[in-house]
C-alpha cells in the first residue's frame, strides 16, 4: 500500500474561491457582523474536480490513498481576524470532509486550523476537535507564522502554543508544520516561505525542550524538511556546540519529514541522512510544481519514481516510507480505515 | 592554490565588542550626538587573535588564503540608525584592512556595508568605494534583511537596491548575500535566518529580470545556497511553471554558491546538481559550527575533506572550485594579488 501523506485540495471548484472573495470583500464593511455564509458545491462538482486531477494521478502513479487537507496557500491566516479565519477554516474543513466521504478509499482528512496572528492558538481547539471527532480527520496543519511572512507570533516552542499541543497529545493527532501564502514581498510562497518555515521550525525544536514537555507530540515537517537534510551536518554540529543531545535522541521520536523533494539527488540525500523511520512518502500533488521535467520526461512531483529508483533502499525501509510510518505517526489512521 | 571565499573575523579582540557595547549604550542617550569614537587594538593583538584560529586552521587544512570580512552575526544592521551602522561598519572594515595588511598572503578583504532598515541602500556606496579603492577589498556582504528577521525592506530585486548594483557593476565587485543576527525569536541566526535568507534571495532572483538589467552583476549565495541545491528540482520546476527561462540561462551567469555544507552527503549533492562553474570553495571558519563530528573524527566545517573525498570530481572542476572560480567572480582578486 502506498499512502501519500501530503495532498491539498488545490483543485476545489471555483465556488470556494468565490466564497473567500465574498468573505474578504465583507471585511471592508466594518458595520456588518461577519457571518459564515454558505458554500454551494454539488457532489458532482467535487467528483469532477478530483477525477482528472488527484484521482487520475493516484491511478497513474500507483498511490492508494492521500492524506488530504485544504489548500495550504489558501489558508491565509493573516487575512481578516479570528472570526474570518474561523468561518473560512470551518468551510474548508467541511469541504475536505465531503471529499473524504465521497472517496473513503482515496482520501483521509487533515484539517486547517482557524489561526490568526496575535490570537492565542488555543482558540483552534474546538475546530480541531470537531474535525477529529465528528469528521474522523487524523491530523492538522499548524501554521508557525499566521502573519504570512512577518513572523510576529512566538516560536512554536513557546508556551503560547502549549494548549494546542496538550490537545494534540490528548487526542493523539500529529501536526504538519505548514505555512500559508506570504503577504511579504520578500518571500515567494512555495519557493521560499514554505521551505524557510520548515527549516525554521526544525531549528526551533533543536533549541528547546518541547519534546521533554510533550514526549508523544508529533510533527511532520513537509517539503523534505526544508533545508534540514541538506545541512544535516550543520544541525548536528549546532546541537552539539550548544550542548544539546544528539538529534536522534533530541527530536527524532517526534519529528518526521515528508518526501516532497522534486529530483532524484535530493531524495537520495534525504534517504541517506535521515533514518527511514522518520520519512513519510508524499508528493504534494496537485501542488507546487506541475510541469514535466525535461531532463527525465516525467513530472517533477512524481516523487515515487525517485524512491523507486534508489536501489540500495531495503524493502523494509521502503515499506516504512510508503505506509508503515504513516500508521505510526497518524495513529488514528488505522482506526479510521477500520471504521470504513 | 586553495582559496576559502567565506571567512569572518569572528575572533576579533574583545576591544571590538567593547566598542560596540559603548556604541549601543550611547544610543540610549538621545541628547548626545553620536561620534565614531575610536578602537584601540594593537597589531600584536590582531596577530594573536588569528594565529591560533584562522591561520592555524589554514595551515592545518592546507588552505592558502581566505577572503575575509567582518563577523556577519555582528553586523547588526537593525541596531540603532544609519549613523550607528556607518560608524560600526567603518570600524569593522578598518579592522579587516589591518588584518589584510598584516597578512597579505593569507587574507584578502571583503567589506560590511552600513545598511539600516528603511534607509535607501545607496547610502552604502561611499563606504563600499572607500573599502574597494582605498583598502583594496574585492567584495562586499549585502544583507537582504537589515531588519534582522522581520524582512521589512523590499526584495533584492526591487529598484530600491539598484543604485548599489550600478556601483557594484561599475567597480566590478561581487556581493555575498549575507544576513546578520536575528532579533526575531523565531529565527536562530546560523541555523535558520542565514539559510532562509540564502533560499529567499535565490527565489527572488528566479522571479525577476534583475540580471537582464545587470548582466554582469554577481552574487555569491553562501551556506551552500541555503536549501536551493537540495530542492533544485523544485526551483527548476517553479521557474518552468512560471514561464521563466531555464535556471542556467536565467541566473547561473550571475549567481554562485559556496561550499559551507558540513557533511559529505550535502557536498556530494551540491557538486552533483550545481555546475562546477558556479561553486566556490568555502568553510566559514571560524564560524557557525566549531565542533568535531563524532561520526568522522574531523571538524564539521572542514569542508575541504568532503570535496577531497569525492572521487568522481574531475581535476579541472576541482581547480575551478578551489580557486579558478574565485578569480572569475572576484575579478579584483588577481589585481590585488599582483599588487602585492
Amino acid at each position: 500500500m502506498i499512502i501519500d501523506c501530503h495532498g491539498h485540495y488545490t483543485t476545489a471548484p471555483k465556488e470556494l474561491e468565490d466564497y473567500r472573495k465574498r468573505q474578504i470583500a465583507g471585511l471592508k464593511e466594518a458595520t456588518q457582523v461577519a457571518t459564515k455564509g454558505s458554500l454551494k458545491i454539488s457532489d458532482d462538482q467535487i467528483r469532477e474536480s478530483l477525477e482528472n486531477a488527484q484521482l487520475k494521478i493516484q491511478r497513474e502513479r500507483g498511490t492508494d490513498l492521500t492524506i488530504f487537507s485544504p489548500r495550504a496557500g489558501g489558508m491565509g491566516h493573516h487575512i481578516g481576524n479570528a472570526t474570518t479565519s474561523q468561518h473560512w477554516s470551518e468551510t474548508c474543513n467541511e469541504l475536505i470532509h465531503r471529499v473524504c466521504t465521497l472517496y473513503p478509499q482515496n482520501f483521509v482528512g487533515v484539517c486547517q486550523l482557524p489561526q490568526s496572528p496575535g490570537v492565542a492558538p488555543k482558540n483552534c481547539i474546538p475546530e480541531l476537535e470537531r474535525c477529529v471527532n465528528e469528521f474522523g480527520m487524523i491530523g492538522c496543519n499548524l501554521n508557525p507564522d499566521p502573519s504570512g511572512g512577518y513572523w510576529t507570533d512566538p516560536p512554536l516552542t513557546d508556551k503560547w502554543w502549549y494548549p494546542v499541543y496538550e490537545k494534540l497529545v490528548e487526542i493523539d493527532v500529529p501536526a504538519m508544520v505548514h505555512v500559508s501564502a506570504s503577504c511579504n514581498p520578500n518571500f515567494h510562497f512555495t519557493g521560499a516561505h514554505y521551505i524557510n518555515a520548515d527549516t525554521t521550525a526544525f531549528m526551533q525544536f533543536i533549541t528547546s525542550d518541547l519534546f521533554k514537555d510533550f514526549p508523544t507530540l508529533k510533527f511532520i515537517i513537509p517539503h523534505g524538511g526544508g533545508a534540514v537534510p541538506y545541512h544535516w551536518g550543520r544541525y548536528r554540529g549546532l546541537a552539539q556546540d550548544m550542548g544539546r543531545p544528539p538529534l536522534k535522541e533530541l527530536l527524532l521520536n517526534n519529528v518526521f519529514f515528508d518526501t516532497c523533494v522534486y529530483h532524484l539527488p535530493g531524495i537520495e540525500l534525504l534517504l541517506k541522512v535521515i533514518p527511514a523511520d522518520n520519512i513519510l512518502f508524499a508528493s504534494e500533488v496537485v501542488g507546487a510544481v506541475r510541469g514535466i521535467d525535461p531532463e527525465t520526461g516525467y513530472y517533477y512531483d512524481d516523487t515515487k519514481r525517485y524512491i523507486d529508483a534508489i536501489g540500495w533502499l531495503s524493502a523494509a525501509d521502503r515499506e516504512k516510507i510508503f505506509h508503515g510510518n504513516v500508521r505510526k505517526v497518524y495513529s488514528r489512521f488505522a482506526a479510521r480505515r477500520g471504521h470504513q
